[in-house]
């Protein structure tokens, strides 16, 4: 996609810090890390896609071995990794082409990525939700 | 593994509010969801599994199939959407059995999963780091 800054470091267009590529996917260094040790890389299939769901099978299974190959490399250094695919504005999603943060963590590193407020479902809540999830599933 | 609640519920000893099934993979509602709204699902591969990468190509592959069906199904409900899987204590992972958590998101919905604060690279440091990822990824 002409205008989309991932599509651009596809193609050469924008320097990059690349750390692995193979025919279908690119992963590189995010210019911002999360990370205070750095070291935050994203993982991108070259075709562009906006969402998860719209990457083709063979699109989507390159990503995962890429994912599994430097989550490998990162774990030999790190003491744990995030992995995180957002989707959507509200998600946090700011570049639309589909990637995935691979985001290195060491004790204390003041990351707070799971740091979310669990709450409880109530009476009859789950099932509801649950029946409407599945509904969507056959529907999609 | 015999204490694994994940493999428990693989298992059917432990009761779910199951969204979807295959022969290798598993999704069901998260206990203690992250979005007021609810609907926070996890999937996980059926074989136990601590991290992303020890997962087989099969089995990360069916992974990947059924994280993309739930998304697109959530994502006909919600306006979008984290995946996130967690790999050591430090990073979150409260069960060692690999999983992903889909959560859906909604405007103003007060997760801040992606709110992290990026910092910038020094002088040299990226070149660096990118350099030494470059090396485990070649060693492991």
């Amino acid at each position: 996609m002409k205008e989309c800054i991932f599509c651009k470091m596809v193609h050469g267009e924008i320097n990059i810090k690349k750390i692995y590529e193979d025919e279908k996917t690119l992963a590189f260094l995010d210019l911002a890390p999360a990370s205070p040790k750095g070291g935050h890389i994203l993982v991108i299939p070259k075709k562009h896609y906006k969402l998860i769901y719209e990457m083709s099978q063979e699109d989507s299974n390159a990503i995962m071995e890429t994912i599994k190959k430097v989550s490998k490399a990162i774990l030999n250094w790190s003491e744990g990794l995030n992995v995180l695919q957002n989707n959507g504005h509200v998600s946090g999603q700011a570049v639309f082409h589909a990637h995935f943060h691979l985001i290195p963590r060491f004790e204390n590193d003041g990351i707070e990525i799971e740091k979310w407020s669990p709450r409880n479902y109530k009476d009859g809540e789950m099932t509801k939700i649950q029946q409407q999830i599945k509904t969507l599933l056959k529907e999609s």
